[in-house]
C-alpha cells in the first residue's frame, strides 16, 4: 500500500468541486461541494444514530437504499436539521437541481449538510449557484481540495487520504476527505459527530461487499473516537466505488446480511477482500486520527490504548471512558500526569475489572514513564511526566488491565479554553 | 417548614468542628472534620456506584452496615484511593483515633475522604492532630462552619441548609452540609461525584425508614444534578438521626427491604413519615442546586425541565442528556439560544419521543421565549433570547414533548474558560 495525493479525485473517473454560494454568510468561505463519478457506482454508507436526523440525512438513507449512486451533493454553513417539511422540500430541490444539471437520476444523488441546526436552508443560493457548482468540477487535486474546503466548518486542518493497492495486477486506489471537529462521539455504528466522510475507489466492489468493508472498517476507526460526547443530526459517511481499476470484482460477502456483523480480520492476508478491507480501514483509522487532532480547541491528539484485557468489547468501553473523560482532557491540556482521574473514569465505565491490576503509564515522542502500578501510586517524577506531556502534540496513556490479551486503541483530544470559546459562541 | 440556621449543630445534641492538620500542603485552609452525637444515632448512607472505591468509602460501608453512626470523620485535600493496603490502613487509622479521642466503638465512625486521587493519605498528621479536632467540637453554628470548611476542595461557596418541622408537636430539625463542585455526575442511585453530604436530625427514625427516605430524596435531587459527567470514586451522603426531639417515632418501613424501592410520594400530606420525608427532599434538592451553582467554573445554575413526558423515567434521561452536552452547556455560558443542541442532545439521550412535537423556550427572571415549536424554528428575537440568557446567573432550559403529563427537571450549570483551567492544573 503506497500513500499518494489526489483525495478523491485520484481514482479513475472521479471529480470534484466547491463554491461559494452565500450559505455562510458570515463569511467568504466556500460552502458547496460536489463529488461525481460518470459510471454510476456501488455504494455503502453508515448515518447518525441521533432520533433527530437532518433532512439530508433521511433523503440520502432513501436514496442509498438500492446501492447505486452517481454523485454526492453536500454543504457547509447549515444543517438542514429541526426544519420540518421545508427542510426536507429544500433537500429534495438541492438533489433535483445538480441532478437535471448533469443529466442523471435525482434517486441517484446523495446530499449532506453540516453547519447550525434549526436555521433553514438558503435553497434559493444553491438553486442559483447549482451551474457554477457543476462547472468547478474537475478530476484533478485542486477539485478534491475545492470539495473538501466547501464541507468544513470548525475544521482547522484539511483532513484527506489517499492510497493505492494492487488487486490481481491492478492499480486501485482510494481517496477520502472528512470534516469534522466539534460533536464527534463514538458509536457510530451507525453513529457519529456532525462528520461528513466521503470516500471514492475504482475498484471494482458491489455493494453488499462494501457494506461489510464499511462497518467493519468504522467500528475500528471513527467509533473509536470521541472529542465532546455529543452524537450530531447529521453524520454522514458514504463510500462509492466505480469499478475503473478493471479488477476482477472483489467478492466474499454478496450474500452476507449487511445486519449481521462479520469480523473480516480473520481473512487471510492476500485474499483481494482483506487487501481491500486493510486499505479501507487504514483510510479510516487515519481520517478518525486527524479528526481527534483537529477537535475543537484541541491542542494534543490524546491516544488511550488499554492492553491486556478481557475482550475487545471490555478494552472499548475503557478505552473510551477515560478518552472521554472531562476531567482527563483537561489534565492532558495541564500536562497533569493525574492518572487517579485515569482510574477513575475506569471505575464509572461500566466495565467490570480489577482495579488492583492496572497499571498506567503515559507516553510521547520524548519518553515514557509509569505512573500507577496495581492500582496504586509508584513514585515518579513528576517533572519528567509535566515533559513528557507538554512536549509533544501527540501523546498516549497506556492502561494494562492484566486480564487477558485483547488490545484497543481510541482516539480523542484535550480540552482546552478554545473549546469552550469556539461553542460558547459559535454563531456570532 | 421553616428555613432556620445552625447546619448539622441545630438538631439536638450534636456538635462539629473542623482544623487545619496539614493535608493541604499548598494552602492554609481547614482539612480535617467531625461531626458528633453523644447518643448513638440511627443511620442511611448511600456511596459512590464507581468500581474503583476509596478506602474510606470502603469502610464505612462497612462500619454502616448495623445501621448505627456516633460520629463522622472526614478529610480533605486526598482522597484515599487507589492507593491500596496503605490506603485501607490509613482510613482505619483514622477511625481508630477518633474513637480513641472520643472514646466510642470505632465501628460506630464514618470516614469520608476528598481530594488528589493516588497520593498516599498523610496519616501521621491526622493523627497528630486528633486531639485538636476533638477539641474544636462546639454545639454552635461555628462547629457547623468549620467542619464545613474543612471538607471543601474547590468549592467556591458554602453550601448547607436547615430546616425545623413539626411532628406530633415536637419540634424536629434537619441540618445539612455538602461539598462537590466538579466531578458531579447524575445516578447517585447510589452514585456520584467527589460529593460529601452529610445530614443530621433529632428526629426519632429508625435507620430503616431513613433508608427508604434517603434512597427516594437523592432520586430527585443528587441524581437530577449534572457539571462534568464524571462519577468519583468518594461519593459518600450520610444522614444521622439521633432521637433527641422525642417525637413519636417516625415508622412506616420498619420492614421495607431497602433494596426495593418505595416511592414515598403517594402518602398523604399529614402523614409523619411524610413530613419528615418532605423536608428531607427539601433539603436534598437545596444542596443539589446550591453544588450545580457551584459547579466548577460556573458562572450559571442552568434548570432544565422536560414536562409533558409520556412518563418520569423518560422526562429523566431527556433533562439529563441536555443539561450534560458540552455543546448546549457552552452554549450557556455564551448566552447563545442555540436550541438545535438541544434537540440535537435528545436525539442522543437514547429517549424515544417524536422530535416533531417538541417545544423549547428559553427562561429567567427577566422574561421567557420560545425558540422551536414542533420541532421547527419559529421566528424570534435573539436580542431578546441573549438577554434572557446572559442578564441572570440562573436560566431555564423548558422542553415540551406533548406526550404526557410526566414533569421533571435536572440542575446543572455552564461550561466555562475557568473549568479548564481548574481542571487543567489542579494540582499545582
Amino acid at each position: 500500500m503506497k500513500i499518494i495525493k489526489g483525495g478523491v479525485c485520484a481514482p479513475k473517473g472521479f471529480s470534484a468541486g466547491g463554491i461559494r454560494c452565500g450559505i455562510k454568510m458570515s463569511s467568504q468561505k466556500k460552502d458547496l461541494a460536489l463529488i461525481y463519478s460518470e459510471n454510476i457506482c456501488d455504494t455503502a454508507a453508515m448515518f447518525t444514530k441521533n432520533i433527530v436526523k437532518a433532512a439530508s440525512v433521511q433523503l440520502t438513507q432513501k436514496n442509498i437504499e438500492n446501492g447505486k449512486l452517481h454523485a454526492i451533493i453536500a454543504n457547509s454553513g447549515n444543517a438542514n436539521a429541526c426544519t420540518g417539511e421545508q427542510g426536507m422540500d429544500a433537500a429534495k430541490r438541492m438533489v433535483q437541481s445538480i441532478a437535471d444539471e448533469l443529466q442523471i437520476d435525482p434517486s441517484k444523488v446523495a446530499v449532506a449538510s453540516t453547519g447550525v441546526i434549526g436555521v433553514p436552508l438558503p435553497i434559493d443560493v444553491i438553486e442559483k449557484n447549482i451551474g457554477a457548482l457543476k462547472n468547478s468540477l474537475t478530476a484533478d487535486e485542486q477539485g478534491h481540495l475545492n470539495a473538501l474546503e466547501a464541507i468544513m466548518t470548525t475544521d482547522t486542518r484539511k483532513k484527506e487520504i489517499t492510497v493505492e493497492i494492487e488487486i490481481n495486477g491492478k492499480t486501485v486506489r482510494l481517496g477520502a476527505m472528512t470534516k469534522g471537529s466539534g460533536m464527534i462521539h463514538p458509536n457510530m455504528a451507525a453513529s457519529h459527530a456532525t462528520m461528513l466522510t466521503f470516500i471514492t475507489t475504482d475498484a471494482a466492489v458491489n455493494s453488499s461487499v462494501l457494506n461489510v468493508c464499511l462497518q467493519n472498517a468504522v467500528t475500528r476507526s471513527f467509533n473509536r473516537l470521541t472529542v465532546d460526547g455529543d452524537t450530531s443530526t447529521n453524520d454522514t459517511i458514504i463510500i462509492m466505488a466505480n469499478g475503473e481499476a478493471g479488477n476482477t470484482p472483489i467478492t466474499g460477502f454478496e450474500k452476507h446480511d449487511p445486519r449481521i456483523y462479520a469480523d473480516l480480520r480473520g481473512l487471510e492476508e492476500n485474499n483481494n477482500l482483506k487487501i481491500f478491507y486493510n486499505a479501507l480501514e487504514f483510510v479510516c483509522i487515519s481520517l478518525a486520527k486527524m479528526m481527534a487532532r483537529d477537535g475543537e480547541g484541541a491542542t494534543k491528539l490524546v491516544t488511550v490504548t488499554v492492553n491486556g484485557a478481557k475482550n475487545e468489547e471490555n478494552a472499548v468501553i475503557l478505552a473510551k471512558s477515560i478518552a472521554s473523560s472531562s476531567l482527563v482532557k483537561a489534565a492532558c491540556f495541564g500536562a497533569d500526569a493525574n492518572w487517579g482521574r485515569v482510574l477513575c473514569a475506569m471505575g464509572y465505565s461500566g466495565a467490570v475489572f480489577s482495579p488492583e491490576n492496572v497499571d498506567v503509564s503515559y507516553k510521547s515522542e520524548i519518553g515514557e514513564i509509569t505512573v500507577c502500578q496495581n492500582g496504586k501510586s509508584v513514585s515518579f517524577s513528576e517533572e519528567k511526566a509535566k515533559e513528557i506531556l507538554s512536549s509533544c502534540d501527540e501523546i498516549e496513556i497506556l492502561v494494562n488491565m492484566k486480564e487477558g490479551i485483547s488490545q484497543v486503541s481510541v482516539w480523542g483530544c484535550d480540552l482546552t479554553y478554545d473549546y469552550v470559546k469556539i461553542n460558547g459562541d459559535y454563531r456570532s
